[in-house]
């Protein structure tokens, strides 16, 4: 905003009203599209909601979405109480834990919303949208995790663990980058948290799959055995609901409305998606020898998940490439968890997780910024990697020893709907 | 806008030229914001089809969706004829009638869209944007009836009691606030709609739902009998489109694109939406020792129409408090509805009714405006109400006596869907 | 923008650097809008899945799925590489054929996205935006095709038909007036595709119908037998999600958030969608004695496809003229196709082609824009059909003579899925 800068230099000749009407309309501006975005990245949970019901089996379906409905809810209200002042602490120097107190004061105890906005008054947004939009990333990784771990986890210890690894650990790990913390001072880079937000729920997914267990039936004799989904519309519906919400979760990710950079971010990322399913198309056909739609949905997301951590630092022909790779990595990362009798229902690990950490080392590749490193991001990926596999790892050890973290075999068998919910998904009749 | 005002006023010094670039930049800022908005609220209107046919039985889709579709159609061209100029005429002095004539030559006969673009160029957004959004608000109120007497109310009786319930009802009590007639020279303060749309709507569904008596075999020898959901999925799907709507429904309602009280009403919205979730979820699991999926759908709503009276003027703090406050509000209201046996399929009266009551008289307790009293909110909430339930009892009676308003028992028990419009929703075997 | 033309000539009194900040601020705002624009076309696409989907046959699910998944993937893609820089060359003069060179070198191997901005600055958006924008409309005349010949086309046919069409044929029609060729140059007018989008894929409709054959057992003995939808929620989400789509659709095709005439657009969109509901309610009404609401929903996309042609430039009253009609005509081609048994799954040929071609001979009548003329567009409906049936004609016929556009009989008696997929759309017993 060189012309701004400009103006306050020349305030002689600029009437100080004509250059503060010139940046308060750019803010409403910026504002305005992060508000939007907000409103998009909000949608993603239907669509993880849609994504993981559709995938599932009937059984379960009540019991899926009563976890995707109740996750943003917690993560929005612990988000509001602690993570938000977690996460952006205002670091005086880099580190590794800090709360921002006034923050918590402000939200909860300002005066008046004017007040509020005035303190960003330089930025391009104001407080409450900064929550928001940060509020709606938050829940994200649990969500991941949810789809991981379904059709068999205990709800109670889901609810616990989500409380912990979105309250708690995602916004910690999320501050050493974005809230100006000791990744942040390294050098390492990732624009919209394909490590900070996707390999941090791929993380807790995989530590979930290894301690939960695989479903009864799925792994039968060295056979993998496939659950037919319940219903594939629902399936596509969400992963077309979670590509829309990328626009927000990566266009909002400039955090200004700068046309240019979000413009180039829309482009990327879209490229990547499409590049990413063109890549799953291709190595499931190998693989599969069969049209595999459920792998083209993966490999759209794949292409989305690898895409975000560069998506404002790379030419659309990198784009391509990265997304491509990506929907290549979805499908082999989830032949091989299966050979290791990873149970993971929607493929959360391999979506999140490997195409996560690809799209974070791809930007020390890729990068058109000669600051950005493979070596750093490589040490970046492994912090936060560490520290989220090791966090969930221990939640969940301590949930499975206390309250169990699994239902019974009756439980499960019967679907999770009529014991715990006392309905049923629909009055169909099912063939399973 | 005190700059602008500043600006003006010191027109020696600015160049009149930046002075209407300015203002014509921020008029087309707010006027994208409200378009959006627009955009946000019609798409509750497929948020109301899915929760109301998701809630449903199998035999009665086609119909419901029929309704669904059709009455935002009556609701847009019924606003273009007569709704528009009969809530916003313009009154001289606070009145209760007016119609603005001007107003309905404009826009049937207006030379040029810019000349109606220029006689709000005052204001944040052109006259056919004011129109669509208030249209698109205004067949809210029919939609909610809809849900509540679903699956046993003729379809020609529906579509009457809404052409005049939305044409002419839902207007001219609109009038009394939003066109500046005499509840607003009160001191009553309605933000967004808790009493002026939902418990308008709310009225005129507990009217319909008397009148037309509960479904065959809901209350048998003093048990009420539950139809499962046909497919909870639809349901969820409905709930998180309306949840998004209302950033549009809210957001839009500040008529501009104010950053400040723009994004607060963002956050307080959202968080009245969570606590809702909470509220419901605690209730009903003491009611009914399960985790009740459909009371934290409706918890949600209701926390989101609670918040509507006073989302601009209210912390968050007091947001959670409402919302939890609606959450609860809206379980022990379909309990209590239920034992007087008024059969409400999707709980429409409680969640737009008890919770757009509580909504607004909660205002005047939480309001951080000192002009806002309990009173006059208590008022108002009278006021409307009798006005909607009057009107709603009074076609409805005339309908009862004259066409009559429900299907005849055979009908009803082979599903609507049979006999009005001769195809099914699903061609799939129920299990009823 | 008369007001920075008038700076400009000021320059004396009004710094620089204040006119460029109100150039900036404008061009921000403008390239929101488009953004946003993009993302609800984007949305369309999941319309069009949905209301294929619905409306078809449990056993075609996943073919109609994968289709709809994969045109948009190509169709961005192959824009990429081909259409962007075929649709908008630049003519020299009005011209049939030219390809944009330099904008091909920019968009792969610009050195910075800045740079690329620029070249837009004096525009209301940048070069990404424009690209994206336009790259989602691409893909719709392709998936146009895909709903009319879904259920019997062989999938790698339709595949390579959709590389061509969307990659060659749809921007090469389109440069001829958006482009500034040939067309423009006549005086024809199309403002945002009836048809340039709708028509066209409408004609590759036709053709593919005409080539591919009716479904086993759609006409029996000369009478038309309907296959049941398999879900009818599906097919109104679809609805909804087009109509919403069509906000950034046609709102869009402004290519600025200019407030006086997007607002218009909006307006005359949704009285049209809303005048197509009604005519086809009463048409189908008289024909079929009963509420036919598939036929409402095509009402709704025959009104919104008749408006595109001159939302810009004609007023309330006629886009309920235009609405209306394009209903009335949707239900009558849709049974002149089943007398010429003609059979298209979703009425893709009676929506898009015939409302197409109507909506833009109804610019020739209603515009106010005096230089349009009756025979300008009827001479421009005759070039860009002759085209486009003909193109796609050929397409056809070539891999009908080659690799063949129809499955087996028992693979369609089947249902596409089992054979091309393994997998079932649902895990339900149908009642087929």
């Amino acid at each position: 905003m060189n012309y701004f800068t400009t103006l306050l230099a020349n305030d002689l000749a600029v009437p100080v009203e004509v250059s503060t009407a010139l940046a308060e309309n750019l803010f409403t501006t910026n504002n305005v599209w992060m508000m939007l975005c907000t409103a998009l990245v909000f949608i993603m949970h239907l669509g993880f909601a849609t994504v993981e019901t559709g995938f599932g089996q009937a059984k379960n379906t009540v019991n899926i979405l009563f976890k995707n409905t109740i996750t943003p809810v917690i993560g929005i209200l612990t988000y509001a109480m602690v993570g938000f002042y977690l996460m952006y602490p205002g670091f005086e120097s880099p580190g590794w834990f800090s709360f921002n107190v006034e923050g918590w004061n402000l939200f909860w105890f300002s005066p008046a919303s004017a007040d509020v906005s005035a303190g960003y008054a330089a930025g391009g947004y104001t407080y409450w949208t900064d929550f928001l939009f940060q509020a709606m990333f938050a829940a994200t990784a649990a969500t991941i995790v949810s789809g991981a771990i379904a059709e068999r986890v205990k709800l109670w210890a889901y609810l616990i663990f989500t409380l912990i690894f979105v309250g708690i650990v995602y916004p910690l790990i999320g501050s050493w980058q974005w809230g100006g913390g000791a990744l942040k001072a390294m050098g390492f880079y990732d624009f919209a948290g394909s490590t900070l937000v996707h390999s941090v729920g791929g993380w807790g997914a995989l530590a979930g799959v290894i301690l939960v267990g695989p479903r009864i039936g799925k792994y039968v004799n060295g056979q993998t055995v496939n659950k037919p989904a319940v219903s594939v519309p629902l399936a596509v519906i969400g992963a077309f609901l979670l590509w829309l919400g990328w626009f927000g979760f990566n266009g909002g990710s400039v955090l200004s409305a700068n046309p240019a950079l979000v413009s180039l971010v829309l482009v990327t990322t879209s490229l990547g998606a499409c590049a990413g399913a063109i890549g799953a198309l291709f190595t499931s056909y190998v693989a599969f020898k069969r049209l595999d739609l459920g792998m083209v949905l993966n490999g759209i997301l794949a292409g989305l998940v690898g895409i975000t951590a560069g998506a404002d630092v790379i030419t659309p022909g990198a784009a391509i490439l990265i997304g491509f790779i990506a929907g290549f990595l979805v499908v082999v990362s989830s032949i091989l968890l299966d050979k290791l009798k990873l149970d993971d229902v929607v493929g959360a690990v391999s979506v999140h997780l490997t195409c996560g950490v690809w799209g974070t080392l791809a930007v020390g590749i890729f990068s058109t910024n000669p600051d950005h490193s493979f070596l750093t991001q490589l040490i970046g990926v492994a912090i936060c990697g560490a520290t989220a596999f090791t966090s969930a790892f221990v939640i969940f050890y301590i949930l499975k020893k206390t309250i169990g973290i699994r239902v019974s075999e009756d439980h499960e068998r019967d679907g999770l709907d009529s014991h715990e919910h006392g309905i049923r998904g629909y009055t169909i009749v099912f063939d399973e």
